[in-house]
């Protein structure tokens, strides 16, 4: 979550929760947040809200008001710590990047439980159903980190159109091959970009997208009113599988559901253009994972790149970690007897 | 130089010299280029016309015309390929990625040239005024390479900003430390980009810019048209060392002369922000080398990017290798005793 202005926006989602009571208790409330290990960041830095130790920047707030405020990064097994206060805790708060999986069990086990609180975009780690069962508040603070997000893609899109990696390695082990990089180094002007996904995020990159002179699309269950596909400059793409074989660029901004999960697969990925550059901030089980690191491995994806993982943390062992940048099969699009494959002519 | 068009606008440029002759020499004419050489990647794109195996894409075309075509990676020292042409070339086409130093001598010693042809940006490697005094036609073919200058100095800047490549090692190594990436990195939104020369690529840099939520400011010798300025969403700054406090990120957009070959040193640096991005994809010279090194060691420079060295190719001990983007020193703007840097309030 982008540091700025994260603090207020979840001191105004929690206030509703905290000054009065869906079970009859008033007064004190206890707030269980779990996030990651800032360490020895965390002193560095006091933006950096996201962390354990400065717990969104909230505590000195909460505590005035008599709520106790508990915070962990320990989540997962049955002795962890926040299994400890799962029992009487009034809100729980967590994050996509280090997910405290709230599965119905859990749920059923709150049962102080009033308001789940996301900070970040996406409740995936959340059982739904479950929550609304219980009549549970579901909530994100994802302000701060829709221009992030937006802002990460494009660097990832870029990064990979222009072959950034293999220079920045030749840099700094002495080496100096201009053909090594040049060869597959292509400008973003005049490529077809689509956005699986037109929501705030989706809307936020095409905005930037637009004067690169890209031709852009977008696919989303809903057209976005004229004047703003006007604004944007962006064709709507009604069938997904119509827009995938146009794109040079695909990128993923839909939310993981049972819908989503596994979607991009063997069969999807194969209606990309051959030496299709994917980039995926959007959650990494929308990705079947072996199907994208065997495409990547044939060339059909020439670039994948994203923030996102199944599950997260990474195991080091994830079929993904090779995706170093610079040994990527030449893709596909090599030309045989002086003609070029379609998508480069 | 990008692919695209390159090939027709070296033609447009060659034409007029190719079918006149200041010399007194009609008919055929010897053209020599010098290239870096593309080796195994030249076969594999056709597109990739800036090696010598490809040769800018006009060998068929000027040998159908009945001229003479050399092409060589061979630049430098008495003996190299280069020297054997220059004596009686008509036209020698050069390239900034592998230059070619077109010194007074060379000039001297080339008796039939009336075309110096740079296929890129900047001709610094030319002795300008030993050309004029010589009667010759320097020219740059540049159009297609702007855009894609514009493009590499958005993409590093975001790189920078957004803390890339500490995330990109983990995920090669089979890492996961959130915080180690996350306590400092920042949007670009909010942040005051100021652009050194507002030229051709400058323009197309702050366009692109436009969408981000910045404080645009620009610097050159002429203000651009109120229309124009207007358009590009940034404010002139007609004293330099009055922008440079003000700028989180200083983008290089100006030529290498005799006037800016260092320009950037200790004296230049130290009026910058701490923690201050500086994006270089104009020429290594303008930077003076240790002074940059030095900076970035001491934390006063956060991140610095380009793709430009001096001299290039860049030895293997250049100073600058070390930029390895993950192991810079804390930069100043952390805080003490609760407060933060002034450019971070």
């Amino acid at each position: 979550m982008a540091m700025r202005n994260a603090t207020q926006q979840v001191v105004r989602a929690l206030e509703p929760s905290l000054t009065r009571s869906l079970h009859a208790s008033p007064g004190s409330k206890k707030i269980v947040g779990v996030f990651y290990k800032g360490g020895e960041y965390a002193g560095q830095n006091p933006n950096f809200v996201g962390c354990v130790e400065n717990a969104l920047g909230i505590r000195s707030w909460l505590e005035s008001q008599g709520h106790q405020y508990i915070v962990t990064d320990d989540k997962d097994g049955p002795n962890c710590e926040l299994e400890k206060h799962i029992a009487d805790a009034h809100v729980l708060i967590t994050t996509p990047f280090h997910p405290a999986y709230v599965s119905a069990d859990r749920i059923r086990r709150g049962k102080n439980l009033e308001l789940l609180l996301t900070a970040g975009i996406g409740s995936d780690h959340i059982e739904l159903p479950a929550a609304a069962a219980a009549g549970l508040t579901v909530a994100e603070v994802t302000g701060s980190n829709t221009v992030s997000v937006a802002e990460d893609q494009l660097m990832r899109i870029l990064v990979l159109m222009r072959n950034f990696l293999p220079g920045h390695h030749q840099a700094i082990s002495g080496e100096w091959d201009l053909a090594g990089i040049a060869h597959r180094a292509y400008d973003l002007e005049g490529k077809t970009v689509g956005t699986v996904g037109a929501g705030r995020i989706g809307k936020l990159l095409l905005q930037r997208l637009k004067p690169f002179g890209c031709n852009l699309l977008y696919h989303d269950r809903l057209r976005v009113d004229a004047a703003l596909e006007e604004e944007l400059g962006a064709a709507f793409e009604e069938d997904l599988d119509a827009m995938l074989p146009k794109c040079d660029v695909v990128v993923l901004n839909m939310p993981l559901t049972e819908k989503t999960k596994g979607m991009f697969n063997k069969e999807k990925i194969a209606k990309m253009k051959k030496g299709v550059i994917i980039v995926n901030n959007a959650r990494g089980a929308i990705m079947d994972t072996q199907a994208v690191a065997d495409a990547c491995k044939s060339g059909h994806i020439a670039g994948y790149g994203g923030d996102v993982w199944y599950p997260q943390p990474a195991p080091k062992e994830h079929p993904w970690r090779y995706f170093k940048g610079q040994d990527f099969p030449e893709p596909n699009y090599i030309v045989k007897e002086g003609k070029l494959a379609s998508q480069y002519q």
